[in-house]
């Protein structure tokens, strides 16, 4: 019985929905959010590497809160990374977008395990893989909408690339 | 060079790693969460059905209070079940388990849409059919585990088929 | 004035209501969300104590990095197990469950005292003694229900005791 | 074994800690917040009766802008007083206060049942039913610490009898 | 006493600090995730246009389910738009930034009274007035870090204009 | 036209609207809670300061568990200090309040410099200076609303001034 409804669901979910960001659907959806995210992981790492070559310079309070603080900004933007791509991939992401980017199912579920990676680590790399593949991410994106983008350095205290669309 | 970095980590990625629900990886992960959230939605539609029924017997402040307060409980279960399913693909499923259920991937995209559509939605079709999928994934989860299922009958107010371990 | 309302409110409050977990009333409650809760803040102490035994070979970011999470986790656990707990005691007991359960309200407040010792220590007996008094109120929720339980193995990294109901 | 654990721990929680609102546990707490919610969900109450009185004078969007907000607002801060209260119960209430005010789980566990009351409905009745009894918890609370209490009218637009204690 | 206190901090934060979304400070902000809620609040209006043109072509769970998602959804993000700003304005604006735009402490007030206004009402002109305040505080936030900007249709279903740096 | 639009607007938001603190507008707002917020800081400092006294009589682990959870709490009773001032003061201050008191909108934006500073931070006199200046608001808050001030010590493990309203 479940399998005939599915079905029918199916069908109905094959026309053209707007996409969303809030499950409207709303149609306003961008992943710059998330790329705000990764690169607030990679400025958090540099951070507490900065703050770690101090370690005996300054008191242990001192040094114990800025730890903490850098950690916890860490966490939460490497989990707000992949909440933003999951929305994305979950409400804006359809059938024909699939057939057209076959890769976009691993490369999100990619996206969730660096995101796991740089919350679990404090090294640069894995937090500069995790940006890299949000970035590939907003290249599909754009290019789904047809918005050419362009790779720019971002105008932040982290100058790495971002991909944004030429407007 | 990024690719470099992705190769490399992508070669840490394969070890295995405990199952996660809060990205530790702690190893403690478990669908009933999920399929509670799901149960809910089937709920909030039963109720919407029923106080609609009594449009016209009831005060306009309480009609509005009552479709208020299940609207806004649907929407927050629907989205509950999504992050929830997020989460154990995101963190517990790995290169291994697609490779033996390459299902995954695409159950997992249909569970996003099915709680998009039941969040839009006020019929009980999309809401059966959301726990339908859950239920599905909760199978896969389980036998992932090496721990047998069986479908029964919710012990709640709403009697829904849940999957459930055996143990 | 307002021990006359009262006691009209007191009068309406003794009707069977559903049970509840989202104030509707919608019926749908479980202690399970609560074990799990549970369990992960005795996950949390054990990885604190594996973590602290390598504390002079990993890196001082690194150690940092493991601990505050561990610690948030733990917290944030400890805090979901009172809440969760509250809910049910506070929505599906009612005054006729008190009276066949005349120690209800003594066990929840017993469950928020050794919630807050959980977050405040690091010890695993705190810990066991907070998932030991979960169980405690499940049986007796269960009960309530009318469903037998048995206590497993946990079908996680940790192992410990858990009251699940047989279905 | 475990009775042994929590035989052990009882002991241990008789000392005499410090209240809290943060679990930290770090000495301030104050049921001003509870009362601020209670007298909010009445506030929402006499504001649903208004716009409902206006249900034909104005746009069905502007009715139903209206009456989401108010009823969200009520939601909101109900949960708020039933959380506040829970907190200052689980966290600052002791043995020894219990011993000296044997009513209070029963007044906490009124308050819960009456927080979701007002939730369910949008009677002024139920809201002053609310305010009432977490006036008394206040009462309670105030004798405890020592400090002398008045009733006062509320300074807000909602002029309602709150607890203040006389610092 | 306080007052030297007061002297002696306002000296030390005349240092200039890298601007901040995450208080760490951490050097990263921008006014894009304000934008998108403004943008957002302008959609959901319209939306309820639409719906309620179908008032009685739909049934009441219909209706009230799409109402109440819009209005939940327009609440948030222009809670948020007031939020992100308030960011911006506390941890970005420095002193010489106020010197250089003394229109910028009204301005953001005034972003937060639009911020309230489009709350409570359903109206196109609040939405519209509250985007067109956030796009003023966008571009002084850019020219403040010396980037031009221009002013282009929104990417998203609707076209509203919105300040993007030319990066 | 957005200057028309504004203009208008301008002219509606003069009339004298109730006091908010959930926007709706309710006529419900107290600074007291943002009062609890500060003092929560400066015990958070002073527990800090404690421990970290016992810094080699303590195991690491214990030590670690106490720093992040004070750091933590510090961390969101600063922000919750700024939050709700931005509320007052958005939601709150009217146009001619803002006559009577120029002061206010450079008030309101130290709190939010001096609530970042004592989140980075863990000296007491940061703590403090945020203390004076939220008291300084709730004295110019209680002025507007033509209630007498008193300045009291602290009911709490916290002995600090705080501004209280003589109701």
């Amino acid at each position: 019985m479940f399998h005939k409804i599915l079905d029918k669901l199916d069908q109905q979910l094959h026309f053209d929905q707007v996409d969303a960001h809030c499950d409207i659907p709303c149609g306003i959806y961008d992943p710059h959010h998330a790329l705000i995210g990764a690169l607030t992981v990679v400025r958090m790492v540099d951070l507490i590497d900065e703050v770690v070559k101090t370690h005996d310079q300054i008191e242990a309070a001192e040094f114990t809160n800025h730890m903490a603080r850098y950690i916890a900004v860490k966490e939460e933007h490497a989990e707000l990374v992949k909440h933003e791509i999951r929305v994305i991939w979950g409400d804006f992401i359809k059938e024909k977008h699939l057939e057209d980017y076959p890769q976009l199912h691993g490369l999100v579920h990619k996206i969730m395990a660096l995101g796991s990676k740089s919350r679990q680590t404090v090294d640069r790399e894995s937090a500069l893989a995790l940006l890299e593949v949000v970035n590939e991410f907003a290249e599909i994106f754009w290019q789904i909408k047809g918005i050419e983008t362009q790779r720019v350095s971002a105008p932040y205290s982290v100058k790495e690339e971002m991909v944004v669309p030429k407007l």
